[in-house]
């Protein structure tokens, strides 16, 4: 099967020194598909990791807080990350963590390192026991695989109900050295990430210190992963994972401060960003990408309640998805998510640059065929300005097609 | 064209004495179709309503508050209602807020009363001009109308993309007397109600003090009207009314201690939820009705929230729609819904009678096809148990569809 990627040439992801990815066909998802992804990273890589808030959250996700807390403490560092497809071992209990447990034990003992040195991430359907058998038989023949060049067929490998391969690569000149940021990121469905995105790995040759980079890791979700949304769900398996490998030729950043650091983080957010919205962009069904910008608030997080409000709404996405321009749903939106406190007279809403609705009723100016005009095109900014203060956020997400319903009525048959 | 109801035999919904209703055709909503129904309520008739959260919410809502109160101050009484369907008058700004009080002036002129004795409501489109010429040319049509006899076609005549026309009767011994409580709403789309649903009237002949009907409107909508989501989206528009003429032969219910309150008060919930239910039912593109109920918890709150969550999943609802027994979306759901400390090996999982989980696992004694049966019914029951409590909360809802995405994609096409 050809697949395609959200960067325009795959083959040209820079590699990240210290980094070696081995994709592999375990037989998990479906035969004759790579499934499961070996990361060995070279001795002294940093690791930081943000995971899902769901309650039930996967037995990989509590295995990667116990393994990395625990090389925190002991000063060790994680030297291998291991990825399957095909089954989100979420939903499973005691013999899933069981489970998660062995595939790090297995994949230590072909690395020669600590069990608690490797870190496991699943993605699949959840409540379903793990294939525990096949999944450790394939790891000598992802570990047989491990390449430094092998990113594309490892954004290949981590897809589920994916259909375009997800990966972005960043060079860019701080303290002397050329850094490289590369990452890859998969999506689809039960998307709103809450601390971090279904699976997202990105990798730096930086040298980044341990609490520079447990800080960055949560910035940068709060800038990419965690600003966009799908259908409103936030999945069990969550997990973004930052690394730096510290092999670039320059000092190491030891502070926020350290002038390295601001084009280093650029660079990563950059990558990140478009991880993300490469996401929303192949989101289950979606055929129009739509940045929601809320501004004029009294803080980030009123503004950010009704962005999210808006990209929730099924029967706003529905408009998007038919281009209907019936912008009283964003309206009524709007004011399902604002404050108790609101002076909607206040409140002004433009569709990319037509104004839509001003000082709380209809725009005089506005006609309906220049909404509509908008509501063809296949990428549009929703602007909603409160005029109540100076704070904005922006929200990316997608439309509910008929397709969306399809996947998710089939996912599993 | 034929409509079909609710109730298996609407002819013999029973009137409520002091109430009249008059539906006309408007030419607001399309031509040959009754879109505007007039209510007379006998003299000293008592009212109490429930109104939107969102806030934007519709000029006739702001209108209903206000005539309420006025009412309340004066020692008046309403004496009319006037719905129009095909237009919301919602995000109309001043204009819209003008129409409305015209309306009421223009149907207190025809009947005699002050404009602020009379209540107005409006369902359809938002942020289109109400269309205020043929909506006042249509009221006279609706006076020569009125009748006591006229709920059936009153119900037909407040749809929208309503399938069905809802309606509820009920009659009850009480007080010495045989009370009546009859009532109409119509639902379909942007179904969250926060407080009440899109539209709800109850009446009832039963004499009930005003601070008694207060209270009992807000009881009774928490129980009803508040407890269905179809799509989460909580329109601008939403009013529950409680009506009490006062016309049964029997004492005045001067408080919840009175005798007869309780019978009246069970026979309006009644009503109210048969009412709620049926606007699942026919909930837009539903093809299931799915009660979800949250048990073992600290408080309702949190049960409520996440019963809410599992009926909010686009996931869970097209797992729904495609009877595909895709569990761990609940699972997921109940993760995403749940408070901080939930301790998920103590959650239990049951559709029907089946065990789906068992303390935070999947039930050993689970079997796909266990799960596949329940799910090909068309109704069907999700309890969710938290062992943390004995607090529990309830709430009705449906799956989603392809012909949701149809509806709302087309809705004003």
């Amino acid at each position: 099967m050809a697949v395609n990627y959200s960067t325009p040439a795959p083959d040209l992801l820079y590699p990240v020194p210290g980094v070696e990815l081995g994709p592999a066909q375990a037989g998990i998802k479906k035969p004759g598909r790579h499934d499961l992804l070996v990361v060995r990273l070279a001795p002294g890589s940093r690791v930081a990791g943000v995971f899902t808030q769901n309650r039930f959250c996967a037995a990989p996700v509590l295995v990667c807080r116990e393994h990395l807390a625990r090389v925190a403490k002991s000063g060790g560092s994680i030297r291998a990350l291991v990825v399957n497809t095909g089954n989100a071992n979420a939903g499973t209990g005691e013999p899933g963590l069981r489970d998660a447990r062995a595939t790090c034990a297995g994949l230590a003992a072909l690395l020669g390192c600590a069990p608690h040195e490797v870190l496991p991430f699943s993605t699949g359907v959840i409540m379903e026991p793990l294939p525990i058998e096949r999944l450790l038989a394939g790891l000598p023949r992802g570990v047989a695989a491990l390449a430094g060049n092998a990113w594309p067929l490892a954004a290949q490998t981590i897809m589920t109900t994916d259909t375009i391969a997800k990966a972005a690569s960043r060079r860019v000149a701080a303290g002397g050295a050329t850094v490289t940021v590369t990452g890859i990121s998969k999506g689809a469905g039960m998307i709103q990430p809450n601390m971090a995105t279904m699976l997202g790995f990105v990798a730096t040759d930086a040298p980044i210190a341990q609490d520079v980079l447990e800080q960055l890791v949560r910035e940068v979700a709060a800038e990419s992963f965690n600003r966009i949304t799908i259908d409103g769900d936030t999945s069990t398996n969550d997990s973004f994972v930052l690394i730096s490998t510290g092999q670039a030729a320059m000092p190491g950043i030891a502070s926020r401060d350290h002038p390295p650091y601001a084009a280093v983080k650029d660079a990563i957010c950059d990558v990140a960003q478009e991880l993300a919205q490469a996401i929303v962009r192949d989101g289950e069904g979606a055929t129009k990408f739509i940045t929601v910008t809320v501004e004029g608030g009294r803080d980030a997080a009123e503004c950010d309640r009704i962005a999210r409000q808006i990209a929730h709404s099924p029967l706003v996405k529905t408009a998007f998805f038919a281009s209907d321009a019936n912008l009283g749903r964003i309206v009524c939106a709007v004011g399902n998510g604002g404050p108790a406190d609101l002076d909607t007279s206040r409140v002004d809403i433009h569709l990319d640059d037509v104004a839509i609705v001003l000082r709380g009723g209809r725009a005089p100016s506005y006609r309906e065929e220049d909404g509509a005009r908008i509501m063809k095109q296949s990428e549009m900014t929703v602007r909603v300005s409160l005029g109540r203060g100076g704070a904005a956020a922006t929200i990316w997400t997608c439309d509910l097609s008929h397709e969306y319903v399809s996947i998710n009525a089939d996912y599993r048959s």
